[in-house]
């Protein structure tokens, strides 16, 4: 069975595409010049992309240099895009030319045909819109590509990963305060140390949660920053005077976010510092989540044979022989894609300063991290969150045991009895696996009833968190 | 509308599946607690498990612990998700539990409900076919899931990742000794040094990959240690005691790769270090192409403004106005997988790295990356060497152009006149942009006659390669 | 010969120092337990240590919880090793407890020493000051050390990284302005583009530089939030309530910056992330500082047979042959320590995302590879700014040859002849190895005069960069 | 205080250089032009350097190229250098020209000075032997320091990192056979499983770094591949036809390591390959180590609220109050040098990837982090055997509390009472919080006779490995 296909054509000649497919000449090329493993280009690079395409078309139409039917039959086209109406047109891979150049054209292309059509014209060679003259107008991969990412990048973050941050901040607030009269054995470098209470331990990981926010904010304002209107090399030849600043605002429009024109287009379009800079904000939330996530699967190992100070929520069957046995799935999926963020924060940084001259050729790559990487700990953040975190609850006298178990309360007896006699005391019980108690009492250096006044655990918590 | 479902049932409870899908309740309640990004477990990955599951029944079989009517339908159902016929019925998230328990569950599911369908049953509930009973029977996802992924490694490295670097090297050598004769300046440092032939200039990129095939073969004896056998935490408990090396012999015959039952189930259980050294040299064969790829770039840079040594195929346009523009896209393509196969090192590292007691549970993420590596350098070098390097060509008029302008020629008047007269040659030569013959000429130093026949770049390039 | 020693002591017994030195038994002890390599505690750590103790005195002093004789020797102790006085005291591994407890008690030890000697008395057990209960009063290593590292960095960055950047960003400022004029061939993919000037290529590098100067400051406010006060676990436990707070406000004091007492110190005990997020700014100016290094390298690379468009400074030998040719070795140390920076930062990374509970213990070398950073590119950009960036000069007349030669220049006719016949003279000139204004006058499609009116460069730039 | 110099010269002119060091002129040049951080070339590497140029005297010596008085002093010399008797004469920056050009000449210039000592002349200008005509005779920084780096990272490997790890390997071995007959409990998922041995649980550690042993000398003979003969550009311009070989075979005879000359000199000059995969190694084994290290603290975490199944030895104090409490710092150096060497991993991958046509300019930079990890690792599996493995027991009471607790043993009852009953046992027990016996009596599914005879932990522990 043949499928059915059309000829479409660019500067190389004619090439046969799937006549169901809207997409043209330079989509089908690379197709077939870069079979390269399964990586596509992200969805949110797709929709970025429509988002630009869409607003430069109103521009050019503002600006008097697309007449209007086509104008709006681009935009109309790039809203089903933005729209998700069209998932199965971009089949490009990730691994294409450094510049983005096909994908530019793929959205190029499957708007020209799509306008077309919404104009009463055909798909192919005959449409009614042109995809460089017209819904390229202005613009070059060069300036565009650039701009996609930072858009996707922005968006992402600020839709999509903020929030879900801010979910599991807020769930791990609640913890922290339902969890304040808890006091519970400290440990340092693995060991028995002084008590803290269970709500202090939480208050770290909310006060880490709310830096990474701060820090995700403060990669903003470089993602704001567009290359568009810088054309092929940053100069900006063969575009209006107001294209940039146009676009820019117009993007703005439709994101409901602050984008700016970038003050120097050389840099955006010759380097990729935002995004490396942006990675390097979420490598450090990673680096956050991975130690909560750690933390709170130690605290809930066992039944028997680990810590056993928290209860998480069973989700599925951690084995069909044993009762009791909780599997940390949600912490072991967080740390998981923790490690590759931080792997793909080193493929963002190798394409981030490997650019030359007036051109960073590692973009698709770039894109296809950073993008992933806003996927992983948003999407996450919030799986912890749901399946996990909102679930977490103390066990009380698993919590009180280890507690009063360790022989650091010791600390208390010595503005009493001074260091020696509760170093004694501390040595004895350890010798002989005995309670501090049980020690103090047979040395006599303290009453049943003065042990049980002057060691207090919940003394020792000191000064609560500000 | 609403989508047609059964009820399926694990041990927490009921779950509704989509009818038209033959998974079951685990692999439900995982997709349910699990939505996370878009990477789904490796296809090579889901093949290797299909491959240990027909592979266990059939040993199971000849054990006389499986009925042969059950063992011969889960080789079949085995068998046609090898064959590719079922690819929609693994949906599951690389991000899930580490110890990918949810992705073994979704094998079992989908062949016991398969292979119940072969016998005349149902699909559910009351299948013929138990997933844990039969289709995992000896088996336990903590040495199902560490051997799938020393078989997926083992078998994509040599069956694919090894003929593609081939495929490369065998071109990269046809294009060494078609070059032989070609004369070019060297350059260190990008600076001009003294020639060589582009022939032998190409010899290195052929060492390259044949130290990177070697390599590559190295890692091999570690991946084919299996881990199949040790069951729960390595000891073998409720293993048949010939289980792992039948099982073993039954992989190795259904893959035609020479793999083992591990000497040590524990070490490959809790560890991951296998994969780590494979990935060790997956990232050597990537410094090698990004080398590889990088020169020839460069050299083909221009076509008026750059080297301009080598000409490279013309595979799509590179820009609507200027003709001759051809854009390295092929080299690009590679050096940003090269890039991401550096940033997949850093996540198999820090997975690997993060065993603790009897188990390693960066299972999945590890396997995702080193899948992707290899299908990124595979393809990567199959798509260069379609693409790139069967088409490169010398401009032999520009390289003898370059070298003949070359200060550094000078090097061999040393033993006629001596280095100080010679250094005063290039000196004059540099200063007034001449060449080094009308500099020697106008110094009165040699003759014409003499400079023709003492500076001859081709008796300077040395010793052939070996 | 044997060293004359004296017997030191701590609660593990008697063990032999060299008399020679201010050290105690635990610094001894350290040194003898961890022989690991050559990587000392950083120097900027141990001066910040040194402000820690020095603060913490003069905080002692004023609560009432220290004797004022005491209190005045440490402070002039800790002056001393501010000031450098006592660079041979400080000899433990960067690999030793992950607390630094032990560079803790070195600092605590020598300070003791040599206080005691200040106040009349001696070094070693009869010594006047006790290295805990009064160097180390109100402070445990947990708090100490985290704040080190916050005072190291901060004050590095600060001082160092910060005026190193901006030289170099005002140097590279002052060539895009000197070179404005200078209109220059622009290249895309390594392939020739159309046109920009000298000076705009160098404002990209300004830009840059002034968003890594925006990035590293955004790093500052987490890091001015000090550790101090938290004592063993974060709950303050044995120090005064005022401790904190008055501390911070010390260290500011003698350092000129806005320390704070951390409102939370869990996060900054159990944590790193404020370094881990610093060191994503630093790797994000080794992005920046690479495409710099890498563009002026490749554009002074020649002097015959590269792209030659630049001229940087002779600083050496570069070959005793040939005359001309100078090697970029300042950018070859700047793209080497770059690649460092990026490695340092996955060592942050682990590091930063491995703590557990109430202590990160990754921290000796999660400051050695920040403050080596730190210290790389601050040393990195003087040195390429000193050695070579101040002495870059454009090859004017080869910038013009190789721009007159481009083809690309054929887009200016496209407003005047038309896309196709531009396009066919490119084709002509490329095919045949012409100037464009040979191929254009015989094809007959413009008169001489008229392509010298019309092909401009110079206009062709675009707007100058905001 | 003027410092004592003499006037040297290079091609560059006069150059003040200290009178008490034996360096000339260009490593003064350097120090100057090289002011970066204080990372200096590797001692390792200094002494490769100074065997090579004794070697090269030696060939070229027999060669007849060198007259006997000179080569004899310069092997004296050289000789000194590797007995160490220098250590002060080589001051330069791992951050300097990335061929490592003026390190050669720093062996070259020191070498010729002390060479001219020892034949009665003098140092400084009119020295009897000539830096470059002489003491680098045949030879080029271009094939030198590569040379130097596959000799100092083979040697390094050879005789100090497999030694180190077979001895940290023997003391698991005999810790696993001691420790063959105390069962314990499993843990997966940080949760309780299976029980096994903690010989079993040992005997993995052992087959890891068995493996690690392999991997290691699977580097090896890539390494044992020089670059000396190839001179400037590969093509062994100005080297004698015998020099490559007969250097290769001197250098081995010095060394006792199999050293050949490279096959093809491009790949070794122009790659850096052979450390790339080394490192590959390197960071295998890190991998294998990390996990090592850590289970060991984890094992050793308590004393009373942590899993506290072994002891570990103490080695300094690790509180002031709290006896008992043993930090495992060794186990926290060695975990920290792991990150540093996945950190220096990435380093090692972007330098090798970043050769360009004949020559790699990131070799300083990569010898430092090879030769560091190399360190590292040696010295940290020294450390980590000596001052923690070999004194690693295993508190048998504790271990046998927490297996006896353990729910999963109920795995023993199935084949007696059926998988139903069983599992009503253990969730009775789980629910209850008592033991399994107490449940098991009390659903009176089975007598205490019955319960003792069958629930056998011991019988559960399977196969011994292999």
């Amino acid at each position: 069975m043949t499928e059915d296909v059309r000829m479409e054509r660019d500067t190389f000649g004619e090439i046969a595409v799937p006549n169901a497919r809207l997409w043209g000449a330079q989509t089908q090329r690379s197709l077939q010049n870069f079979r390269i493993s399964s990586e596509k280009q992200s969805p949110e690079l797709i929709t970025a992309l429509a988002v630009i395409k869409r607003a430069a078309a109103e521009v050019n139409l503002g600006l008097g240099v697309l007449d209007e039917s086509k104008a709006k039959a681009i935009m109309q086209a790039a809203d089903e895009i933005i729209d998700g109406k069209h998932p199965e047109e971009f089949p490009l891979a990730v691994w294409q030319t450094g510049s983005g150049t096909q994908t530019n054209m793929n959205l190029n292309e499957v708007i020209a045909n799509r306008a077309s059509e919404l104009l009463g014209g055909e798909r192919g060679e005959a449409r009614k819109v042109h995809p460089n003259d017209d819904v390229n107008r202005g613009q070059s991969s060069n300036d565009v590509f650039p701009t996609a990412m930072h858009v996707a990048a922005a968006y992402a973050i600020v839709k999509h990963l903020l929030p879900a941050l801010k979910t599991l901040r807020d769930t791990l607030d609640s913890k922290a305060k339902a969890f304040a009269d808890v006091v519970k054995i400290g440990r340092t470098h693995l060991q028995d140390a002084t008590p803290l209470t269970l709500g202090q331990e939480f208050s770290g990981y909310v006060a880490q949660l709310d830096h990474g926010l701060r820090h995700l904010e403060s990669a903003l304002p470089h993602l704001y920053e567009l290359a568009q209107g810088g054309t092929a090399v940053g100069t900006g030849l063969n575009a209006h005077p107001q294209f940039a600043d146009n676009v820019a605002a117009a993007i703005g429009k439709l994101t409901g976010l602050p984008f700016v024109s970038a003050p120097n287009k050389f840099e955006v379009m010759a380097g990729a510092d935002a995004l490396v800079f942006a990675h390097g904000a979420l490598k450090t939330v990673a680096a956050s989540l991975n130690k909560i996530a750690n933390d709170i699967r130690w605290l809930a190992s066992g039944p028997r044979c680990g810590l056993g100070e928290l209860s998480i929520p069973e989700n599925e069957p951690g084995s069909s022989i044993m009762p009791g046995k909780v599997n940390p799935t949600q912490s072991e999926a967080l740390t998981m894609l923790c490690s590759q963020v931080f792997g793909n924060d080193v493929a963002v940084n190798i394409g981030g300063a490997s650019g030359n001259f007036e051109l960073n050729v590692f973009r698709p790559m770039i894109a296809h991290n950073v993008l992933q990487s806003i996927r992983l700990l948003a999407d996450g953040a919030h799986s912890f969150n749901d399946n996990c975190a909102v679930g977490i609850e103390p066990n009380r006298e698993r919590i009180d045991t280890l507690l009063n178990e360790s022989l650091m309360l010791v600390t208390a007896l010595n503005p009493h009895i001074g260091y020696d006699k509760a170093a004694q005391i501390a040595k004895k019980a350890h010798k002989e696996g005995t309670t501090l108690k049980a020690a103090a009492l047979a040395l006599g250096y303290v009453t049943g009833q003065q042990f049980d006044e002057w060691v207090r655990p919940k003394d020792m918590v000191g000064h609560p968190a500000k």
